[in-house]
């Protein structure tokens, strides 16, 4: 046998094979495994490539030779290499994301579980099929006809099953397509479901993974075959004008007539709102929408599904329910396909929910042997320390400040935000970057960090953050008798007029990055740890991907690390929704990382109350705990 | 150790233990397993019994001593006997159904699968639990809390789940009752499910075992913790008014808009009305039903399932599906508790449905060595060969006549019908015996067959079912063209008018008896076996457990076989219904056997319509296949 050459485009990756070698086979040994839905039968034609030189064979032509001279569409299953080639692989066939297309960090552990076999099912997935049809040799009913096929075909044994509106379309689903079919299956852990048959060669598979912030909602529109992500999308949560924090809410549910169901409701529409958003841009059908993953606090995953969410804020904090049944889209109004399979992410605990277990999966904690702290600030602060071994976790209430609620000029991370805010004393001038490079309407969360800590730097504020009424700028002022200072004047700003920062909102952000240190601080008091011994510093959460760690130090919000040690991971809850989507293997380990993680309660620890009073100073009132924030000379503490 | 004598009554049966052995354990040793849901901790009180006479020490009491001097009712899980007793066991307590119970035939096999631990799990049961309460230490959230407890108690490893509601009623239910609670949960094969949380010490869990024929619904209440059947009531399929067999009610469905669903509402309609009178009789409540077995041929469950039966009528006769998912009540429209698991019988085969599989699992046809066929007589004629080894069926269509249907005169098994009808031609006066010995109404199955088989043998018909019209009695006569016989003058019967058989009845009759007699000889014939190689016969169908085996061969309904041989088995798709209602071993038997029998059609076996044609005369064209009918003389064949 002769030897051949394949290029693959656009990588250029190259691979050697016998002549007769399939692309198929060519492509996954180059270490790029295109999709084949039908297994290689050449039915589902998920696997179009395009051969650019070279000469082939086309099995499904009769094994027809042809020297390709323009550029020729194949399917790479039909089609084996006759001399050295060059194949073009678009993006769509792709088994696997590139991780490009990912938002936020993925531990190289939880990138694995993304690719075949490791990763196993996705949450949903679109095969191709062809039975034989039924005859008098073999009568197997139609539903087992199916099920037979879908189970050699996904290589196991669980379970296989179907509902009564399933059965009820089979005969004629199977016989309008002459027994050649997409069959829609979702993996509901212990068994598969079969939701929808349709024809081969539809439209894609499509999954949600959405992350429920009790402030912010955000939501990925992902191909549930290639894991590619189409879009993303974010907005407020609307249940926030029930109340801004969790126990506000649990009590407006209980006190209320229908309270729990116009709660239901608020989140609901958020979420559908961005899944609309993302189907229009994405020009997909709601039908295609075949799984959701939803990741969120144990008070939101309540609130969604309804349930009574009262013994979360009583002690011992039970949530009703850790890991949620497997439930279908329309059980839960979301806008998907009705049967559509809906994943709530494992809750430890009733303050510690499915979005921190999302985000220990994703940023690999749980799998390494270093000593890691994973922090995620959002309305509510969590904080997990650990490595494989052990795990514990605490949560602290921060409040939405660094979300941007509850300050005027705050706002999501969205085009217009501020993400990074300098002010220099002596020119009394700011400087300011803002997300796509738009007219500054906000500020998010890193531009909340950063503006504290050049005002401290500046000394705007003192070291109690109290504005000094003072300080020697039109930029200080008063209104309605509560000091203020002009970050941007009006003309400087796409909104026409001036964004402040007052008195009140720095205390409301002094408090909350008070609540995250003093969890920090008290789990590793409890452990008889100090910051030194931590390897790894994971921050998740409001601020994305684009903290600017040396601020959240100067601020105290951070315990004082070196910097090498820290990843600032973004979105932790939306990437572990991300992977609950595209691997059942990531969804059993959600579980086994749920189970495995000690909480402590900070309420029952003393400690908390003193360390949280002496971290609602900039740093930190024991200045040696910020020691080489004090060396930099960079902050205000030294002067 | 001392050793004590107990003996149970009412049955008498007397066992020895150590003193100081719990009630509980003798009465097991004694063979009369008592109930114990709750698992022996004394908090469910199902396992109450009276001590009549001796010395007991009360756990529950902190280990009092007591001598019995007036009977005492105690619970036998926390009673020790000290020295000999006497207790009484409560029927309602007796975890084993007696047999006496239960109409119909049950093989030995399918006896021992009503007595634990054989028979695995019911359909649905009330399980009495006591959860520790949540803690900081055990923070366990209330679904994981209670799964932990259930699955300790089952013993195993299936999963648990749950939907939506019972999550958003759980918090409640388990505060409101201090953590001690009954948790109903259903089996659905690979899972368990919870339906329902409630006090500890309510209303027994009951199931209901539904037998839908083609012409008759018959259905039994059962208590699910014991197995005895509270009450049984049967009914004409309502959907007989669109169409008598299954093939004009499949066309129906199709050919009328909203065809199916006047289909489903009718036969749903005719299960809810014996439902509420059972329910009524047992002064029990719709929520105390919690499990639902339904066995029928493939077309009736299609319809009750408002599944397309289209493909059923139509070579190879496949049906949508032949093991149906377990499926809620309320999805079904059932007259139970919503979320009551039912369990659909699996079919073989289109023409050969779950009636049949549970017929063969009540008469261990497939647990024996012997060569047996079992014939089941409805609407339609189903036939199975064989034995522990292999398995064969097939069909035929019979009609109903032998249901009463399409016979003016004919009607099921209930009080008045007549059983058994014999013409004396000497005196020419009739002789009856009805069901529960009310006056005559009309004739049930073996009515008509003892009636066929007296009109033959005094030569009021001759051998191919001609009326002798020169007949020397006033009760034949001509009636608007047509001839008919007088069975019973007017006064004579419950009804104030003459019950007759017309000519056109017998040639109903008579085409009925040769569609079952060809079936067993063309099945026989294509295995090359003869009548003399079948060891066992069960008779099961319309006939009750009442079929005159003597008249049915004079008529040539059943091969000439030598009475021993033949066990008149009853309503065994009831049984086998009641057999899945209770074992969970029942259920996955009845899997077994729908796979591993046989189908063979008729229609493409020409041998048929031969062996059918010679079957049309009474009781068959060649004679030489009745011997000992000839030989009694007993026949009109011999004149």
């Amino acid at each position: 046998m002769s030897r051949v050459r394949v290029r693959f485009e656009p990588e250029g990756e190259t691979t050697e094979g016998e002549a007769g070698a399939l692309l198929l086979d060519l492509a996954a040994k180059a270490g790029l495994p295109v999709r084949s839905d039908c297994g290689g039968r050449g039915i589902c034609r998920s696997c179009h490539v395009e051969v650019r030189s070279g000469r082939i064979r086309r099995l499904d032509q009769d094994g027809a030779e042809e020297t390709v001279a323009a550029a020729c569409e194949v399917l790479a299953c039909q089609t084996a290499a006759l001399t050295d080639l060059v194949v073009y692989v678009p993006p769509e066939v792709r088994l696997c994301p590139t991780g490009e297309e990912v938002a936020g960090y993925l531990g190289p552990g939880a990138a694995a579980l993304l690719r075949p076999p490791a990763r196993g099912f996705p949450l949903g997935q679109r095969l191709a099929l062809r039975l034989p049809p039924p005859s008098f040799d073999d009568p197997t009913p139609d539903w087992e006809r199916l099920a037979r096929a879908l189970r050699e075909y996904l290589g196991e044994d669980r379970p296989l099953v179907c509902d009564l509106g399933l059965l009820r379309r089979l005969p004629d689903g199977l016989r309008v397509h002459d027994f050649a079919l997409s069959a829609t299956v979702v993996d509901e852990g212990d068994r598969h479901r079969v939701i929808d048959v349709g024809r081969v060669g539809g439209r894609a598979a499509l999954g949600l993974a959405v992350d429920i912030g009790t402030t912010t909602v955000r939501v990925e529109l992902v191909n549930l075959g290639t894991g590619q992500v189409l879009g993303g999308a974010a907005e407020f949560n609307a249940q926030t004008r029930y109340g801004e924090d969790v126990i506000s809410r649990i009590i407006w549910s209980q006190e209320h007539a229908g309270g729990a169901e116009d709660l239901r409701r608020a989140v609901v529409g958020t979420i559908n709102n961005l899944v609309e958003r993302l189907l229009r841009q994405a020009e997909a059908r709601r039908q295609q929408v075949v799984a959701v993953s939803v990741a969120g606090n144990a008070t939101m995953i309540c609130l969604l599904l309804r349930l009574p969410a009262d013994t979360i804020r009583r002690a011992p904090h039970v949530p009703p329910v850790g890991q949620p049944p497997y439930l279908s889209a329309a059980s839960l109004g979301l806008l998907a396909h009705p049967e559509a399979a809906v994943f709530c992410l494992p809750a430890i605990n009733g303050y510690v929910g499915g979005d921190i277990t999302g985000g220990i999966l994703a940023s690999d904690l749980a799998q390494r042997d270093e000593l890691s702290l994973f922090i995620d600030v959002g309305t509510n602060g969590e904080v997990v320390l650990g490595n494989r071994e052990w795990m514990i976790c605490c949560s602290c209430s921060a409040g939405p400040a660094f979300e941007g609620m509850g300050i005027e000029a705050g706002l999501p991370a969205r085009p217009g935000a501020i993400e990074s805010l300098v002010y220099d004393r002596s020119s009394d001038t700011v400087q300011v970057r803002t997300v796509a490079g738009e007219p500054p309407v906000g500020l998010c969360g890193n531009g909340l960090v950063t503006a504290l800590a050049s005002l401290l730097e500046a000394q705007v504020i003192d070291r109690v953050g109290q504005l000094m009424s003072d300080y020697p700028s039109p930029r200080m002022r008063q209104v309605e008798g509560e000091w203020q200072f002009v970050l941007l004047w009006a003309e400087e700003t796409g909104l026409g007029r001036d964004l402040v920062l007052r008195q009140s909102e720095i205390d409301n952000l002094i408090r909350a990055k008070a609540a995250v240190y003093a969890a920090v601080s008290t789990l590793l008091e409890v452990l008889g740890l100090t910051g030194e011994q931590i390897e790894r510093l994971y921050l998740a959460g409001a601020f994305g991907s684009h903290l600017d760690v040396a601020a959240a130090m100067k601020i105290g919000l951070l315990p004082d690390l070196r910097p090498e040690r820290v990843t600032v991971a973004g979105n932790t809850a939306l990437m572990g929704a991300y992977l609950a989507l595209l691997s059942s293997t990531a969804r059993r380990q959600l579980r086994e990382i749920a189970q495995a993680t000690t909480y402590l309660d900070l309420s029952s620890v003393p400690r908390f109350m003193e360390e949280f009073v002496a971290a609602l100073m900039l740093p930190h009132t024991e200045l040696e705990r910020f020691p080489s924030v004090v060396a930099r000379g960079s902050s205000g503490v030294v002067s």
